[in-house]
């Protein structure tokens, strides 16, 4: 780990049930420092730590450092690691810009396309690691964690290219269980993860029905793969062609899945934010931009950003 | 009235709000009689007839007759008008069958398009004329009927033309506060109002919203446009070309209205069904035999008909 410091220091910034969970696998190594900034659960999580409740065993977890703001921050990051949903509320580079220093890599870990560019503006001199969760997490309590799918990475360097700070990061996960993966064209991936995104997220949350209704109903299958092939034509036009069989990989995936309530509809049911406009939203104006016609994508988005004020 | 009885008998099926509204009008004429047919209100409507509450004023109608079932019908009616909702569970043929003679005419006053084709077939002896009614009219408790906005009416022959009889039915509107006019296209009237009921129903559904939010928000009231524009390009494809300003005339229009729940919203509110196939699946499956690209209509209708079910 030439390239970082002995011990390596990590920050977890928006530290939910993503941010908790991940970390969690990092924590307790005699090479390895874990701080987080926990906002809304700092009481419970800096008196008992997580509790994660998993298929794989129950555990707790106490971090080494637990701030309620990067303000509080004292050591020197190697890595900050933004686990938090991506809202326009939610400036990420004034979250993280009092814990960065000239060495630190920020490593965004959150949905959507096109939200690296605003980090990537405010610390141009920053390494900036694009990074995709994989993850069926919640958090059930204050500090508690109920973990019940997947829990995978990848990684790859903004805008592309794989860095070793990226690697050794990888490394990390992947000596603790959490399988993680480096990837030169992160972006094609974020794309990838897109395509199952844009279509069962929002229209979870206009249907109200999980994703086994929304597969198992002809119509709005279909309109599932619609929306798939275009989000498949922006990303072609971006330069991120996705494999011809994506579409049909994915509501082969989705039909396998046990019934499952997307991120945004369990938002949306617990009146949280949901992730609007970094996943539609973006879609909509990158297919703008590029003059790729996505009418489908259009409708949802169009009808989700007002469903979420109703 | 010379091709009419005298009195000229009038049977009112599926008598909600749109059919106790309308047919109050025509009552208690010396040679007009009026009857209903009217399953959920039965007992109401025959003790107390209906009270009608209006900002032109409020009254109270009784009907010539009242029954439960057209079989109880002992009358030869000159005019059995259907002011039913259009859903698949609902039977007009079935409905009205045993008060059809060789003279009725069946005038259907009711929304949607291609929801003429069953019962010119049930009855291929019977004139059938269509209509379409311009009304704000709700059913608020068993007979009780609260008018807020319009009451005009449109009507021409199925498939097209017009008939002394649709003239003659036209006139006792008109001679009655009623204004109704007779066209040779009315297909072409239904595709018109299907423009804005195409839109404006199910997104209402959909967002939760009502029409003044759905023009004032960018998105949405882009949206009713895009699907404005399909829907006058299925028209066209079927042979009813709409007038080049009706999409901003409706947009207008709903702009200057009061906000307004559309019929859909109001039903799904109460846990009424809807007319889903009418309007949207209808609306679709005829793009779809015209080989008209319909993205916008196709996503909402999809949606729209699993939202009923969840």
């Amino acid at each position: 780990m030439s390239c970082l410091s002995n011990p390596c220091e990590i920050l977890v910034v928006g530290a939910g049930a993503v941010g908790g969970y991940f970390s969690s696998h990092l924590a307790n190594q005699d090479n390895v420092r874990v701080s987080l900034v926990c906002r809304s659960d700092y009481d419970a999580v800096k008196s008992r730590g997580y509790e994660i409740i998993s298929p794989k065993g129950n555990y707790t977890y106490q971090p080494d450092g637990i701030y309620r703001s990067a303000t509080e921050y004292d050591r020197k990051a190697d890595f900050i690691l933004v686990c938090s949903k991506v809202l326009p509320e939610a400036d990420v580079a004034e979250m993280i810009r009092p814990a960065v220093n000239s060495k630190t890599a920020i490593v965004l870990i959150q949905n959507g396309i096109n939200i690296e560019a605003p980090v990537a503006e405010a610390f141009p001199d920053n390494e900036l690691i694009s990074g995709i969760a994989y993850i069926g997490v919640t958090r059930i309590a204050p500090g508690k964690i109920s973990h019940t799918d997947g829990g995978t990475l990848k990684f790859g360097n903004y805008p592309k290219g794989l860095s070793e700070k990226t690697q050794l990061l990888c490394d990390m996960f992947n000596s603790n269980n959490i399988p993680a993966s480096a990837h030169e064209d992160i972006q094609r991936i974020r794309w990838e993860k897109l395509t199952w995104n844009a279509p069962f997220n929002p229209v979870s949350v206009l249907t109200m029905a999980d994703t086994r209704q929304l597969v198992n109903t002809p119509e709005t299958c279909q309109l599932a793969k619609d929306i798939m092939a275009e989000v498949c034509a922006v990303a072609a036009a971006a330069g991120w062609e996705q494999k011809s069989d994506i579409i049909e990989r994915q509501i082969e995936f989705t039909r396998q899945f046990r019934p499952y309530k997307p991120s945004m509809l369990a938002d949306f049911e617990a009146g949280r934010p949901m992730e609007t406009e970094a996943i539609m939203g973006n879609l909509v104006r990158e297919a703008e931009k590029l003059s790729v016609p996505v009418p489908c994508s259009k409708s949802v988005y169009a009808m989700l950003k007002l469903r979420a004020k109703t």
